[in-house]
């Protein structure tokens, strides 16, 4: 099988394609025919060597997320068969003709999406899902910032909050994507241009003076200052990047005071059995979402595999508005 | 009724003793006779100014507990009778001969108990069952890290989590008081002389390697880093004292890969619904444990009314192991 190997650290241009053996799938296990995979941040640092991949997972071929066929089953298996179209989040080595994941961490397609749509889905939905539903405790009627609303995570977080009756403020740093904001139900925006960024007045005047109730933060940086003001008291703060940086003065009697909690979270270093809780509580919650419309992928291109390193050099522009998709023949 | 007043905002030679009149029970109020009260940090901050009490709390009569007899009781009041003995946590005020609160905010003294002892408890317990147990979600087995072991929330946490079956870890800055812990069954104590304080290698040396669960971080400020390095992966920090600073340096990274969470909480600010239903909650989990003595009040001394001034002077030195009582005759 084919696959898209880092040679050495650095940008997208140390990518070379390459042969591997075909994979055979263990107990439980599902090989599936990649049709489609993603790009997300987490694969350029990576292929810069900075993240690397946890155990198990092919240290050097990055790709977090797929779309495909299952084209073998291993022993013991009983959820999927050959010829079923599954999606699903991997630790790794997406970019791949071929890859292995055991049958619990696997979603079955929503009927009648192609294989470029799903494959938008797992990484931007299940961060969200976990982030704001099974971590943040999102309820009907709670204002949530996102930052980086226009980005793969932020855009399906705010169709998510649409979906389940909360209302989105949204920051970006870009005017062109922000007005895309709408298309997801974002009821307002703020162009977040100087350094620290500046919403805390906005989230305020959106709620009545009294903040947002969650806080989706994909940026962290000097937006965590400014984010801890623009909460409501009792108010939850979910970090899932750091683009902006990794430290920041931390108001601790704000912290305090308003009773607020900040929680760091990551998928990829989970354990299997997180993992597989979380694909299955997916399963149950956000696949129905998806068969109603509710929920859908935001796509920024569909590049063929060719194309991969362009698309990593648009997502490192921040030029995309939703997910860039790789199409894997 | 005699109460201790705040002349003006300063050190505790502002309180001066004044008459008040005798305050009526409404709906489903109490009027305590106090008996005797307890000193808390916060009474510090209040005498200088920093601290103002909650609306409905007379505003320059400190006090957060006190046990004593119910002397009346409002229309619609159930649970207590003109007799009973009573403990409890008020928004302020308890520096007084009487005071009011709702049955519903009020716990029943533990029989056997004199007056102070269980004016020793409410404010140690309550804060630190809310932290650990209802907020922090402790179980048996977890290591938890206690700073300012010694101090009352200090040694009801420890003992608390010496009656649930988790291990703590002690900080503190006083060797006398640190050797003091063992009587609480702290498992290791470690002596912080030096900012920023060291501890989160005897942590993992204590904890295989792994880090603590659970912190209850009573000071703040320079603690909160080394707290962040001293937790396992998925570890919880409460925040629920500043006494070391306000502000302080946040590794987002750290946070992010170990996916930690902080939390800030204060009981004061708190609605009613939320004072009641955290005394009812420690009505069905604390009180047996204060009947089996599993859990008992940590009394450094018990000073007539007239002692307060100099209790509370003890208390800014940093003297005192466990609660300072004022017997209120």
């Amino acid at each position: 099988m084919k696959v898209m190997r880092i040679t050495e650290p650095g940008g997208p241009e140390v990518l070379a394609e390459e042969e591997r053996p075909e994979p055979t799938p263990g107990p439980g296990e599902l090989r599936v025919r990649v049709r489609a995979t993603a790009l997300n941040r987490a694969d350029l640092i990576q292929i810069r060597g900075h993240y690397p991949a946890p155990p198990d997972v092919p240290p050097d071929v990055p790709g977090l997320e797929y779309a495909g066929e299952v084209e073998a089953v291993g022993p013991r298996t009983r959820r999927f068969k050959v010829g079923d179209r599954v999606m699903g989040l991997v630790g790794g080595g997406a970019w791949a003709q071929q890859l292995l994941t055991h049958e619990r961490e696997a979603l079955p397609m929503p009927e009648g999406m192609d294989f470029t749509d799903a494959a938008a889905l797992p990484e931007a939905y299940l961060t969200a899902y976990d982030a704001l539903v099974l971590q943040g405790g999102l309820k009907p009627g709670e204002t949530v910032v996102v930052h980086a609303v226009a980005s793969g995570v932020g855009s399906a977080a705010a169709l998510l909050c649409q979906a389940m009756g909360a209302r989105v403020v949204g920051t970006g740093r870009n005017a062109a994507k922000l007005a895309r904001a709408s298309e997801w139900g974002v009821a307002r925006t703020v162009l977040c241009e100087s350094s620290p960024p500046s919403f805390a007045d906005a989230v305020r005047e959106e709620t009545g003076g009294r903040g947002a109730d969650l806080c989706l933060d994909l940026v962290g940086g000097d937006y965590v200052p400014e984010s801890l003001q623009a909460l409501a008291p009792r108010g939850r703060m979910m970090l899932v990047g750091l683009v902006a940086g990794m430290h920041t003065d931390l108001n601790l009697g704000l912290l305090l005071t308003k009773r607020l909690t900040m929680t760091g979270t990551v998928l990829r270093s989970r354990p299997v059995e997180e993992k597989m809780a979380l694909t299955q509580s997916a399963e149950r919650h956000l696949l129905p979402l998806f068969r109603s419309g509710a929920l859908r992928a935001v796509v920024d291109a569909v590049l063929p595999k060719a194309e991969l390193r362009q698309g990593l050099e648009r997502m490192a522009r921040n030029d995309s508005v939703g997910k860039l998709v790789v199409r894997w023949e």
